[in-house]
């Protein structure tokens, strides 16, 4: 039952011999093809297996990435198709250099279109030229933050999509995008199934939050909250740089606190880490103004880190924020705190200097470092791999350290959240000295 | 006549013996001591020079910086100061450590006092305790941005504040700040003349923006460009990632537009570059729309790079600018822009996507790059030499590559501005490929 | 049988309240005390689960890191030790920085000595002063790669350094050092226990090669790889730049080749990756000369990364390099190909132009990035866990991405090295484009 | 007389109006034209000024680079080559780009051919394709360290080369090189000359030791002391790293020890900086090994920086140095430092740790920063500028902060090196601490 839940679908049996001088033998100093058999296991607590082993469940696991010793499409007829959707972040440029490598070197797929400007590009009425992806075209995209093939935001009528990938005679498409073009995805791959066609749909999860669920981390993350990093060490510098001294440094994280409370961890200056994930007061006499206050008090100068999604609690309490038909408005959180910060100072008649920092744009553009680099080559080889198999409607993912495939549809199902539980949290909220609770 | 505009003011007659083991030979591979009457000329167009031969004027030069055979204090019994004031610029803390270790090591003034946050420091009620400053407490200072004596921006009443500067036996105070500091500076050491008081007034001009008159560069301007840089390179990404994407960069430069230039000529991406000392229409068959029009016409993307100063003249056009009072209120350029843009946009019916990218933090506190922290030891060293032979209210700065002494009186008389006729803004146009005029 | 060889020894059973404010339940957002019995599954393949419960045996487990419910050391009257051995690696000011955190606020120890320059401060005749380390001399140590209490190589008597430790009444002493100062840890455990002393040994494994066996990775390990980075990228530019142009990379990996492999995969201009694990010949019609020649002769440069410990059979080959005593000299193996591939070309009578590239100080001396700074404060906080449980004779490091203890016997039986049949090795040999075999 | 000295050759009168669109009036806001009259005056000394006066002598002044209102080669009709010639320098990818911007968009110019690799590039049997160069294939090239055209070392004939030019019709040449690269473009010039060619020849000065006489700075140089900065700093961890630490940072620098004590002043944690203009002992009371033994003494580190060029008078007294025929063998500084170190401390039996640092490659490929960026950018500019006036046998350089041309054959008569009476060395000398003299 457990593995139904995340078996992969296959266009139909693999039965072309796979081009790669891989072995089936251990000892050999070759790779081994990967058999659809080899499934890691999903949780790696002793007391899972305990539990399984009483009730004679086999444990949940998902599907080794990898490439198969039989393939489904044969590279000299096939056509594959990238398209990357949503806001930028760090690798794109990468994954669709080593999609292209991969295809064109690996496996001798020549023919790869490029989509223009995400699933806009996929529209009838796109006005823009496809991009005709060669290993010359990518060779130096790496270096470059940004997708070469543009993007865009946005869902387009499914229907009218695989009608393009059938005029573009596409066999393969490579979606690269967060969870709404994972939805998407699924939806295109679900159409083709209506229709019985024979297009493999693969997505390469692109959440600079982090927070596609199941799996350990998606690309651009790391990058994120390295370039993160020296802002907060600034935001520092700006603090000590004035009494009492107050630096809020807004972050990405529209539900999930990840990059900021990496970045917070990475420079223990933070005092203040503020995620989607927290309930956290304001006022009270041990809420977050307080705290803040005491704080002060002691050292003069206070770092706050926030996500751009946290607190939207505090939006519901506030009347000011309906708009005319009386629906709550969203807030963004980092001017929210700055004006609230200012009032609360303002009336206790204390001198504080506030620095707004919000940079979010130099992270989101940056190129990838070198652990993404890495990570978006894996990525997109293994990518590859799945979609010659005729595997379909998967995304490629880390899990407990390998590379896997799992159904976009479970992946989808809900957010990665911050779990304020785990060692994770309890790292940074050690980090910060920030405690437990709020208020 | 034009000597007279630049002489520097001496406390008294130098009559100790420097403790710097100098010359005053050449060829003797020691470094000579510098006289007063080595000057720099300030004009080096050979037209000047012909000018001056016939009109029988000497030509307009300055003191040379550097160490006095004569020195006016006893380093002793000397008690030096130093403050920091306005906003952080990279840079600071070099010039504090340079400071330190100069006045401690070359001269073995071992009393030398911190003030703390800016001229609030030098209040009669400044709650905050002063630094003493030694060479191990400022060792590793100049590898953070920032200040660690902490600033403040604002005046202080100058009888108090030499008031303090009595109480606390400071013989010589070095102020490092803008403007408005200088002048701070200006008005300290007329008061002490007044009051026949024998404390030397040294100023260290700290303007990001570069707008100081007279000298060829201030300390952290070319660190903010080269900060900068990269924000544009990251900007051009998030341009080239959306369809006729618009990337708006906004810089420091509240007169001047020294950094916006600098930023955008050293990242050639830059399309459009908007500075304060540059008349330009919106409207117009050839005003920045219709400029801006043409480009995403022809390329799809464009990055604009605008001073924050820049633009002024565009609110004054504008009847909703005005507070209750009637009176015009100061605005963002930055927003109005990515408004305006976004408005001419709608009304043709073409989508664009523009991103505004505001990022000034990360310049004002990043630490010195390596061109800045050399020019800020050489400036300390030499405000170190100035003041110990005596002089006084005066400012160290470089004049066509030498480091000179100039009257503090006369860098504050207005702002450097880019000469919009000069070789330097012609070639940002020419990086830009942008028009002379616009509109 | 299996639990046992992982079994954490313990000083004696653990009586004291943990002073931590966490709790025992699920679902309060607090998080949980770890139990001794909270224990990860080492190998995640599905094939071994099922193996595990065809056999009746419980799969290989190791205890996870955590704070204890019950603590051994009463902190007010605990004194910790911490010492740092052998070269370089980034982060070990991090690791020193948040034990010391971690001492000093979460549990109250105030009592911390820093070692002066590893094992030969704990010499008794040891002539440099011992560190007292507090919060604040270690607040901004952070940002400094090297390490503040000073490092050296080699062992000390074992009873020499317990004497030590017992003059300075250490009851818990944080070792920070690689395969050798482990194992010297574990003799200092072992001579404790023969003494019958309560005094707990941690280790820290820092190895900058990240060739410490079982754990997911040591931390300095993705620094060093992301500082390597840019260099190839430079070797690249050198490559190009001049005609058959050809840029040898060394790199750090004396036994096994990750930081080698992880650089060149992020940079995927690398044509030919050489590290200790490969097996390669130079001569041959498939030999890596001739495959450099093909390489040339299509693209006119090359750049070539290769590990210090690589190669080292060839040198067996040679008579040349053997000793007086008849002994075969250890190599450089960046040295000896360059000799090589300019001899080759040479008889061919083919110009090429070889640039050997050896920076590897910039590396080893760097400062943490962001994700290794996290990963320093999460080690050093369950090392101090661990230490205040009474436990002793571990490590603490990451398996499966969770923190675990691991006993320090286990770890030093064999260097981890690049499995050639892993998909890390065939990514990285995608990357390059280079075969499986060479000769 | 002087005013010969710095004569600009002209192919011949320039009757052709400049397509720019310029001016000939202040107050217009624009750019003016460029009179060959318009020069800068040499010495900015008034001490030198009066002399004239007294002499009667016009000071010694440059002609002033800039667009001149008429030009000699006719755009349409004009085609234009770039060569890059000798070591990687940082920026050289700039300069082309802006070459070719500059000659396409400002003049006109669609021709423009890049020589490969240097001068072997010109050369009649020359196997390599020539680049076609548009701003298409340019545009992003700013980005990468190297040179995009590859570059070589050494002379080719000066007929041949000539030959080439003329079959290639090329009108004027672009030569990016240094001291060698130039005398070389100056013979092409006078062969051009002697056969009654109307071929312009321009130098753009590449040296990264900035070692080029008579300008101020040449491009690539800041980025080389800005890329040195950090390796300083971690030579310093490295240094601390162990008991009486030393390390020894080589960088660049073969005539001229500018990048040297650049790096050195940029990073005051250098203790000794040695450059080929400075003689010092290693023996004797005072020599430099007793310096360095009291720093050790006092505070068990230091870190020194050398020039590659410095101390080549100690080989001289080394006997074992000599070649089998009695030549005195040209050793590597730092490798001999290291070994003099380690010797004297062993016969002292003390203690020390040498770690010796040569990281040249990552400095010489690095991409130029922001301030070279520009830099280049206006260098290219002026040169375009110069050439399509028909200019000839020039190099732009910057003199007293302004771009002036300069005659090929000054500029090559002798090396600049630091003048140690001068201000700069003596900064240098303060921020080492270091004595004038070591012997």
């Amino acid at each position: 039952m457990n593995k139904d839940r995340f078996e992969i679908r296959n266009l139909g049996p693999a039965n072309l011999s796979s081009p790669l001088p891989l072995s089936n033998r251990d000892g050999d100093k070759l790779f081994n093809f990967i058999s659809d058999a080899d499934r890691v296991v999903f949780n790696t607590a002793i007391k899972d297996f305990s539990r399984c082993v009483q009730s004679g469940d086999a444990p949940l696991s998902v599907e080794k990435a990898g490439p198969r010793e039989k393939i489904f499409f044969d590279p000299r007829k096939t056509t594959a198709a990238i398209v990357t959707c949503g806001g930028l972040c760090p690798g794109i440029n990468n994954v669709i250099r080593s999609l292209v490598m991969g295809l064109y070197y690996f496996y001798g797929v020549k023919k790869i279109i490029g989509i223009p400007y995400g699933y806009q590009g996929l529209s009838p009425d796109n006005p823009h030229p496809y991009h005709d992806l060669t290993p010359d075209k990518v060779r130096d995209i790496h270096q470059f933050g940004g997708t070469m093939l543009g993007s865009s935001r946005g869902a387009q009528e499914v229907g009218d999509m695989v009608d393009t990938l059938i005029s573009l005679r596409v066999d393969m498409l490579f979606t690269i995008g967060g969870d709404g073009t994972l939805k998407g995805a699924d939806a295109i791959g679900q159409e083709i199934a209506n229709r019985g066609l024979n297009i493999s749909v693969v997505g390469i999860p692109k959440t600079i939050d982090n927070d596609i669920d199941l799996i350990d981390k998606s690309f651009g993350f790391e990058t994120a909250y390295d370039v993160a990093s020296p802002i907060i060490r600034d935001a520092h510098n700006e603090a000590k740089g004035a009494y009492n001294g107050i630096a809020i440094v807004k972050l990405m994280g529209r539900d999930s606190g990840f990059i900021a409370a990496s970045a917070a961890m990475s420079m223990p200056e933070v005092n203040f880490l503020l995620v989607p994930e927290l309930p956290f007061k304001l006022n009270g006499r041990d809420g977050f103004l307080k705290l803040l206050q005491r704080r002060l008090k002691a050292k003069q100068h206070a770092v706050i880190v926030v996500a751009e999604g946290a607190g939207q609690h505090l939006f519901e309490e506030e009347s000011t924020v309906k708009d005319a038909s009386g629906n709550i408005k969203h807030q963004d959180i980092g001017i929210f705190l700055k004006d609230r910060i200012g009032d609360y100072f303002d009336r206790q008649g204390t001198e504080v200097n506030i620095k707004y920092i919000d940079h979010s744009y130099i992270i989101r553009s940056a190129p990838a470092n070198a652990s993404d680099s890495i990570f978006c080559n894996r990525l997109a080889y293994q990518a590859v791999h799945g979609a010659m198999a005729g595997k379909t409607r998967f995304v490629v993912g880390l899990l407990n350290n390998q590379l896997v495939y799992l159904p976009i549809s479970e992946v989808v199902l809900r957010r990665k959240k911050i779990d304020l539980e785990g060692e994770f949290w309890y790292a940074a909220l050690q980090s910060t000295g920030q405690p437990f609770t709020m208020g």
